[in-house]
Parts: C-alpha cells; structure tokens; sequence
C-alpha cells in the first residue's frame, strides 16, 4: 500500500508517520519509485503499535524505542515483551531519596506491600513501576491520617485479580507479539477512567439506595 | 485550643491556617485576648474537611465553598450532602459542543451507558460528571478502535459495585456529616491510584503465571 492508504488505515496523519519514519519508530518502505515506497501490513502493525505506545501510553519516542527494541529482540519472551512496555506506563513514581525524613516510612510501606503480594502468591518484581505507585499511594493515605492498612489493600487485591486475569485473556488473543503490545497498553490505560468513572457511579448509588432519595441535581455555580 | 494546635492536630501549618480563616472557609474562633482565639473540636472537624476539599480533592476556594455551603444547609439531606462533594471532585469533563462531528458518537454512547446503568437498577442523575467522563472514555476507546462494547463495560460495573458499596459503609460509619464529607472525598481520590497499581501488579501476576517466568528486570534506559 502507499503511504497515504497506510496513514489511513493506521488512524494518524501523512505527515504523521513521516515523523515515525524519520524517527526510525517504523522501518522503511519497499522503494518503487523514487518518490514512492511501498508499505506492507507489518507497516501498519508497527505503525498501531507505535501509535498506541506514544498517544494512549504517554511514551517518550526514546521509550518507545526501548520498547521496540525488546519486542524485536529474538532473545526475550511473550511476557519480557509485553512487559517491558506495561514498565513504561506512566504515572512514573520515585522513591523519596534516602536522606528524606519519609523515607523510614516509605521503606515500611513498601516491605508491607510487598510482603502482601508475596503472600497472595503473586509473582511481581520488587522493581515493577507498579509497587512504587502502591506504596507511594499507601504513604500519602496514612500520611493524611487515613485507613490504609493492609488488609484494606489485600481486599483491593483480591478484586482486581479476576478481572486482570479477564483482561490478560483478552491481550491472549493475539498470537502476533506486536499486537498483543499494543492490546496491552491500549486496554491498561484506556480502561482505567472507565474503572473510576463506574466506582464513582456506583458510589452514588449505594447512597441513594441507602438514604432512598432521588439522584441530586448537579451543582448550578463552579461547573 | 490555640491557633497552634489546632494546626498541629489538623495537619497543616499555621499560616495554612489563617488563610483558611481569612477565606472564610474557616469559622473564626471566639476570642480569648485582643490578639488570641480559642478553637474547639468543630473547628478542628472542619479544618480537616477543608483540607481534604482543597489538597486531596483538588477544589478551588470557590469549589470548596459551595460544598460547604450544601453541607452547612439544614435543608440539604445526607445523601445530597456528601454527593455534592463528589461531584466537585476531578477531573471535569465536559462534552463535546452540539456543533463538533464528535457530538454524534458521544450521545450514541451517552444513551448507551445510561441505559446499561438503568438496566442494572442504578440509580444516578444524568448529570453526574462521572458518567460524562465514562462517555469521554469510552468514546476514546472506539474512536481507536479497540473494543469497547456495552457488555465490556457491564462487567467492570458488576465487580466495582461491591467494593463501593463496602466502601461506602466505611463512610457511613461516621455520624457527623462533615466527617462523612471528609471520608468520601479522602477515600475516592486517595483509593483510585491503589485500585490502578494493583490491577497493573495483577496483569504482572497473571502473565508470569501464564508463561512461568520469573519477573522481568526493570528496564535500565529512561527510567
């Protein structure tokens, strides 16, 4: 295909995946004429995957490569590959510094997390993005003075399992590993407001449930 | 209590304090000399729903000054009470203009959420920001592609609806509503990013299971 059809199909601009291109984010056509080049479906592949990874994932291009790069590697594994790109999801967190006074609290909530998951079974790495997010969240709860002990969390946990395991299923589906990526950064970050948007729905209706009372009216100033 | 202690057991500094009072966020104390007031346990009650409005729940002044407003109005019940707080709480979306091409994608997916919500006995307002910024999402999703279809939604409402409405309980555990107030604002935004992590932790889980593999390193580039 030429590369306006590619741009088309892939859902950004011409001048879009000339960047892409350029950055060496998408390899390079089969030389027709000299002004034109053909593109195959791997294009168009690489081009959701890239898309996917920048726009909906937040990447820096540099991220985006070293995602790139593990995916191409013959070397690495089904799970190193997708993994490797849900690593570089932001929002990325960092440890207070070891002279922070909360540092003595961080590295308690963070060996209580830890040990949570582990005694849940769950293979996770001490390193995952995903447990500094934890604990930092866990920090800040009880830093304000509110409940967030660890079998609050653990009940978190135990919700959050099936339906992950559902959503893994889904990313399953795709025998390509590129595919899969892009499945797996799309639906981790795309879900997540639909996640809290319904919570907060269903805040609003146990309360009205409970005190049996229509659902108010929205607020008339500051909207 | 003092100035200083009121700040002290409120968690936040005195100046913090005073520009609260200043604001009229805060009721001023009753005054004990020309230059000191002495402040009771209702100040202290207030300045933590204060706080909670404006740092955790990310309220302007104004913002937080209509939910105090609803929640000091004797007319106003419990229910309305503590969903005016939830309304106010981040990010606010609004819908596309009746002039954007997008207008007719978002009602088509409008009409769908609020009919899936209905068909589940929900009761929530039409108005409620949360079920715009599930449209927004959803929307989102379809515009690129993937699959974002009403039973895929369905699913998510069945597995968060028990954790809200455990969550709630723990809110209608405090009797004062001021304290209620406090609780539904600090534990909705405080619990979403804990939700998040571990549902990232749990697909961590689920692919090492799948693929019995060890957990990946953390990537050494860009982080």
């Amino acid at each position: 295909m030429r590369l306006s059809e590619l741009s088309d199909r892939g859902g950004v601009s011409v001048a879009t995946v000339k960047y892409y291109l350029r950055e060496g984010l998408l390899p390079a056509g089969t030389p027709v004429t000299a002004r034109q080049s053909a593109y195959g479906e791997e294009h168009l592949r690489r081009l959701r995957l890239v898309r996917a990874l920048l726009t909906v994932g937040g990447m820096t291009i540099q991220q985006a490569r070293d995602v790139l790069a593990v995916a191409d590697d013959p070397a690495s594994g089904r799970h190193e590959r997708v993994s490797v790109a849900a690593y570089m999801l932001g929002p990325r967190i960092s440890p207070p510094q070891t002279s922070d006074p909360e540092r003595a609290d961080w590295d308690e909530v963070f060996a209580e997390m830890r040990d949570l998951l582990a005694e849940m079974g769950w293979r996770v790495s001490d390193g995952a993005p995903a447990l500094t997010a934890l604990t930092r969240a866990v920090v800040t709860l009880r830093a304000l003075g509110y409940r967030g002990g660890v079998d609050h969390i653990r009940r978190y946990a135990e919700v959050m399992h099936p339906i992950a395991a559902e959503e893994y299923a889904v990313m399953e589906e795709y025998p390509v590993v590129e595919e899969a990526i892009e499945a797996a950064v799309a639906y981790t970050m795309l879900y997540e407001p639909i996640l809290l948007a319904l919570r907060r729905l269903a805040h609003e209706d146990v309360s009205a449930r409970l005190h049996d009372t229509a659902p108010p009216d929205p607020p008339l100033s500051s909207s």
